[in-house]
């Protein structure tokens, strides 16, 4: 059953590449997953809740790394060893759902993706830094997070030529020296 | 007469301010600004004429000001107070034309506009950091001016409640820290 669903959002995402979400039809979607329009409701309601449940999937599973990342520091571990690695699953994730990431953000952009991404970023970074003592926290939160964007960004549109490793290695650099 | 198309200019802006661009009309601005048809036309094709104007006049000035910034730096001027005046001035003038760049920027995003405005300061970061050994050049640019961008916007979309000087200061620490 999972098979279809994840069947519907792969073509979902092929047709995403290529056109517009508002050219988007049911129809489309089922020609290309070669299934019945039945078949598309007994998983969605309509492309919307396609979309919407699509973003919710990825966005929930970024902020859970982020989460298991805050508790870890809280629980005092190591904050360069955890840093870097939350950093590194973070990218892989991306790097993993590529597809998705790229085409939200670079082809098509929907500006309800970007701005759920950007304030769940916003919301870790500024729980990573509530008790460290940064002077205008909230514009050093607001910049990191828009080098961030800026990073992740043009790491896609040039289709990741870098390893995940490689590129959590240069935005924590880029953190790092503006944190020390 | 450059009064009246500053005029036309201004109320175009409150408009912009409670509306979205594709729902203006010439005949909104004209009742707005208390002008007949016939003088919008005089000054203006038509209203993406009188945007693609506005923001080519709003990012021509801000190139500018990076141009000469540039110039003084290859004149072996003094990199640190060139570059502490330069976006002093910067933030200046968002600051003195806040209506033109909160509505572009957060209010009604115009994607012609931010995509110009980030490809200006691209160019512009490029340029300055030529001659610098900074590894990962490309990534350093997109973080700062990914960084830059989340600073601009978070100011103008807080109204602006730090003076010019000091959102210009945020950002060079933020800069300054990166790259050294």
């Amino acid at each position: 059953m999972k098979e279809k669903q994840s069947l519907i959002e792969q073509h979902f995402l092929k047709l995403l590449e290529a056109h517009r979400f508002r050219e988007i039809t049911i129809k489309m979607i089922c020609e290309e997953a070669h299934i019945n329009r039945s078949t598309f409701y007994s998983y969605f309601l309509d492309k919307y809740d396609l979309l919407d449940r699509l973003i919710d999937h990825h966005l929930s599973a970024l902020n859970e790394m982020s989460t298991q990342f805050l508790t870890g520091l809280e629980e005092q571990g190591d904050r360069h060893e955890l840093s870097k690695a939350f950093l590194k699953d973070q990218f892989q994730y991306i790097y993993d759902n590529k597809v998705f990431f790229k085409t939200l953000m670079t082809v098509h952009p929907a500006q309800n993706f970007t701005q759920k991404f950007i304030q769940m970023l916003r919301v870790n970074y500024l729980r990573m830094i509530e008790n460290q003592n940064i002077q205008y926290a909230e514009y050093f939160v607001n910049y990191t997070l828009g080098g961030q964007f800026g990073i992740i960004f043009f790491w896609l549109q040039n289709d990741c030529p870098e390893s995940s490793e490689e590129v959590a290695d240069i935005v924590y650099r880029n953190i790092l020296k503006t944190n020390r």
